[in-house]
C-alpha cells in the first residue's frame, strides 16, 4: 500500500507520500514515490504513486527519458504549455507502459494497478493538481474538493475533510497533513516512514521547499504527542453520552 | 456497507451499530442490525450484524426460532451456560444458513458474506464480546484489543485507537463510539443514521439501556459542532511545518 496527498491551495501546492513499498507483511522496502522536475523560474511538476512498483517506475522512467530526447519533435513535460497537457502525457505514458507490460502482467494474474498525483504550475496558468488512472484518463482538484488522495486514503480523510480550507497557509496545511499521515501510520503497515513532502508557493516556480521526514523528525515526533494528547483532551471536554 | 462497534470494558460493553443498507447508491434503506436477547437476572445477549442482509436476517431469525422450540433438546441463547457457547451457536447458525442459500447464492454470484458481533453477560461469567466469521469461527476481545469493529471500521477507527482505554466509564466510552461514527457518517454514505446503542453495565444483567439517535437527537448534533470545532481548535494549536 501507500499513501499520497495533494492539496491545491489558494497559495500554492502541499505534495506528500510515504516511501514504504510491500510485497507481502514479510517483504517491505523504502522506495522514493514523489517525484520532482524543475525548470526553475518557469515550471515546478511533483508526480506521485501508488500501485505496482514495477508500473510506476517505469511511468516515471519513460517520463524522464522523454525529458533528454535529443529529438525535439514529441513533447516532453518540459516542453508542455499547460498542466492538462502534462497530465495528458503523463496519462499517456500510463498506456504504453500498459502496452508493454500489461499482457504479461495478466498472464501472470496480476493487475496493472497504478494511480498518480501530479501537481505542479507552468508559467502562464495557476497551480493545478490532478489525478491519473490507470486507464491513463484523470480529473484535476477543484475549490470544492482541494485534496486528492490515493493509496490507503481512509483513516487519514476525516481530518482533512474537517479542516481543509483554501486559504490556508501552506505551512498550515503541511501540518494538517502530516496529522493525517499520522492517522495512517498507526492504522496501516503497509504505510511506512519516511515521508516525502514538496511545499510549492504559488508563483516561485521553484521546488526548493522539499524536505524528508523520518524516524528521528523532532517535529513530527512532537506533532504525533502532542495530537494524542489534544484528542484525548478535546473528548474528555465534550458531556458523556447517557443513556 | 455497514458500521458496528463492540467495546469489552472493565464496566460493561458498549455497541452500537448504524441502521442503513443499501442494494447500491439509489436504493438505500432503514433495517436493525441491533438485536437483543435478555433474561433478566440471568443474561443479555447482543448480536449485530454486517454483509449480505438476507443472510444476516436468516442467522437472527434461526436463532431467534430457537429460543421459541418447545422441545429443549437442542441449545439455544436462552439455554447455554457460556457466552463461548453462544457464539458456538451463532456460528453455527451461519453454517446452516450457508446450508441453505450458499449454493444458490454462489450460482448466482452473489457472495455469502456476514460478519457479526456478539457481546453479552451470562451469569457465572464476566461479560464478553466475539467477532464472528462467515465461516462460523470467531475471535474473542481482550485487554489488549478492547474494541472490535465490523463494517466500514477505517475511518472511525484512529479516534478509537487513541482514546479507548478498558477503565473507561460507559457513558465516555458511548461518546466516543458516536465519534467514531460521527467521521464514518461524513465519509461513506452507506452507513447512516439512525444509530442503535446498547450500554451493559457488567453483573446488571439487563439490557434496559438502549438508544437509537437519529437526526434530530440533539446529543449528537452537539457532539458534531463542537468536535469539529475542537478539531480545528487542536490543530491551531500545533506549530506549522515549514521548511
Amino acid at each position: 500500500m501507500t499513501y499520497c496527498v495533494g492539496l491545491k491551495l489558494d497559495r500554492g501546492l502541499v505534495m506528500a507520500a510515504d516511501t514504504r513499498t510491500n510485497a507481502g507483511l514479510d517483504n517491505i522496502a523504502t522506495f522514493k514515490k514523489l517525484h520532482v522536475w524543475e525548470k526553475p523560474g518557469e515550471r515546478v511538476l511533483c508526480l506521485m504513486s501508488a500501485g505496482n512498483l514495477a508500473v510506476t517506475q517505469s511511468v516515471v522512467s519513460l517520463l524522464s527519458e522523454r525529458l533528454e530526447a535529443t529529438d525535439n519533435s514529441s513533447p516532453s513535460l518540459y516542453s508542455v504549455d499547460t498542466m492538462f497537457q502534462a497530465a495528458r502525457l503523463v496519462g499517456s505514458a500510463v498506456r504504453d507502459v500498459r502496452a508493454i507490460d500489461g499482457d504479461a502482467l495478466a498472464a501472470n494474474s496480476e493487475s496493472f494497478a497504478v494511480t498518480l498525483l501530479l501537481g505542479g504550475q507552468i508559467k502562464g496558468e495557476e497551480p493545478r493538481l490532478f489525478q491519473i488512472y490507470s486507464a491513463g484518463n484523470f480529473i484535476e482538484a477543484s475549490k470544492d474538493t482541494p485534496f486528492l488522495q490515493i493509496g490507503e486514503h481512509k483513516y487519514g480523510k476525516p481530518i482533512l475533510d474537517r479542516v481543509t480550507q483554501s486559504d490556508m497557509r501552506l505551512g498550515e496545511a503541511a501540518k494538517l497533513v502530516l496529522l493525517s499521515f499520522n492517522s495512517t501510520l498507526r492504522s496501516n503497515l503497509s504505510v511506512g516512514l519516511p515521508i516525502d513532502m514538496l511545499l510549492y508557493n504559488s508563483d516561485s516556480f521553484s521546488a526548493e521547499r522539499q524536505a524528508r521526514i523520518g524516524e528521528d523528525d523532532p517535529y513530527f515526533a512532537d506533532l504525533s504527542r502532542s495530537w494524542s494528547e489534544k484528542l484525548r483532551d478535546a473528548v474528555t471536554e465534550i458531556p458523556d453520552f447517557e443513556i
